[in-house]
């Protein structure tokens, strides 16, 4: 999907939500378990009832990769079901050196090797250059590089100083030399409002990807007004919020509605922030 | 496994092979092609050949994901094939928030979820202590965490410097508060031989798994002189030059003659600069 194509459904839906599917068999209703592939089935009611309300989803790969072939197939499933309107996450952190890191670019974007044919895979930036250039090569497909991430442990290494500035900026900068934004994104965590003002002058007309609006506790507002672009720029993402917010026979109703009240706020910010 | 069994597993085998499952479809001989699943049947004969002279096998996680469930099929029955006197890696190179952790680490770890039973996986280092915590709370499994690769890119941002050192010492300093020698060991690129003597004097007793030598151009002895400690401390990991040795008839011959050449080397190695 091209950045105008996303922009363009961002406009049509006014919504830059992204709905998480971490999909865990051990949270799901306990009534899908009898269904033959309860992950899907989820996913499936999942989607049904959020697609109007947004622009891309996520599946967090760990979720699925866990329960071994049987969870790759439930993936795949979901894949096919989720219509071509939708910017499609594989949320797998991937990096590796060059020739691996070409196989993970074909496991998510090349339907003919595994099935798949996601958007975009989110990547970690230690190994730098090579670790990241082979997800470029497919064409319309993107990265989503880890930039500043709202974990506990996110400091640990990605504030370090650096004769540049800390680290996370040198990755903003080095990246940039990688592709421009219209086929990098940047992973950058919602509990860090005071942060994402300064990346923006670093990136300031990248998407960025921001998880921790919701259970996470970010504010859904302060990310708008501060990181929206004339263009949005913004794929908020929220997970746990929407597809938990009940685990009764209603999941997929109170999805619909936790999805729907996202939605409506943002087209609110859509008219707000967006040009400011 | 523990630190005392895979060191008398060297002891034993005079070897601190690791041979590296990089098993592409698109490189095993043709031969195998007709067989019903190409990729286990590969690996199966390469692990018989190569059984005797190595300590450790590596699967590339990459290889197997690009083939989807099936590739994921494949590599549960190698798994399954490959018997416990082996010390087994995921190369994965994982790394998430907490609970994504948590659920990477029931992948590779947990055989009640995914089905797979490894020692070790790799991690990925940028997203901290909550990304690297969830893999060591399964007793006796080990994390391998990525310091100094020997990539183009590794230099991008691990040699970055930082007030106390580059990127990669951070790495080595901060991760040595999580585990010890006895459950964490390092990624360090065997063309880097100058840095491994650095590396060594940061950390003393833990295991370095050292890719790149053979096809990648490292030297085995240079390695094994610098690196090497009092009770081994080295897994020297080979991929493509044992299990590419020849896409004829004979590959599984030549790579266990591969692995039996490095293992020769190793015992020489293992008598000159054990202790020195």
């Amino acid at each position: 999907m091209t950045y105008d194509t996303l922009y363009a459904h961002i406009l049509e839906k006014e919504s830059y939500l992204c709905v998480g599917l971490d999909t865990d068999i051990r949270k799901i209703p306990s009534h899908l378990l009898k269904e033959k592939d309860p992950i899907f089935e989820f996913n499936r009611q999942i989607i049904d009832a959020t697609l109007p309300y947004c622009v891309s989803y996520k599946p967090n790969i760990a979720f699925y990769e866990a329960l071994g072939a049987k969870g790759w197939e439930s993936l795949q499933k979901t894949m096919e079901y989720i219509p071509k309107t939708h910017f499609t996450i594989a949320d797998a952190k991937r990096g590796d050196i060059g020739n691996t890191s070409s196989l993970y670019a074909r496991t998510f974007f090349d339907p003919s090797a595994s099935g798949f044919d996601f958007d975009s895979v989110t990547v970690a930036p230690y190994m730098g250059s090579d670790s990241v250039l082979p997800f470029l090569e497919f064409e319309n497909k993107w990265v989503i590089l880890l930039a500043l991430t709202s974990n506990q442990g996110g400091s640990d290494f990605q504030r370090l100083q650096t004769p540049e500035g800390p680290l996370y900026e040198q990755v903003l900068r080095t990246s940039q030399q990688w592709a421009g934004a219209d086929r990098m994104m940047y992973v950058v965590g919602a509990t860090q409002t005071q942060d994402l003002a300064h990346i923006r002058t670093l990136v300031p007309d990248h998407f960025l990807l921001v998880p921790g609006v919701g259970a996470q506790g970010g504010s859904l507002q302060e990310v708008s007004r501060i990181g929206m672009t004339s263009r949005c720029g913004l794929l908020i993402n929220a997970s746990r919020s929407i597809i938990y917010a009940s685990n009764g026979q209603d999941f997929a109703l109170r999805a619909g509605e936790e999805a729907h009240k996202l939605q409506q706020e943002m087209a609110q910010y859509l008219q707000q922030y967006r040009g400011v």
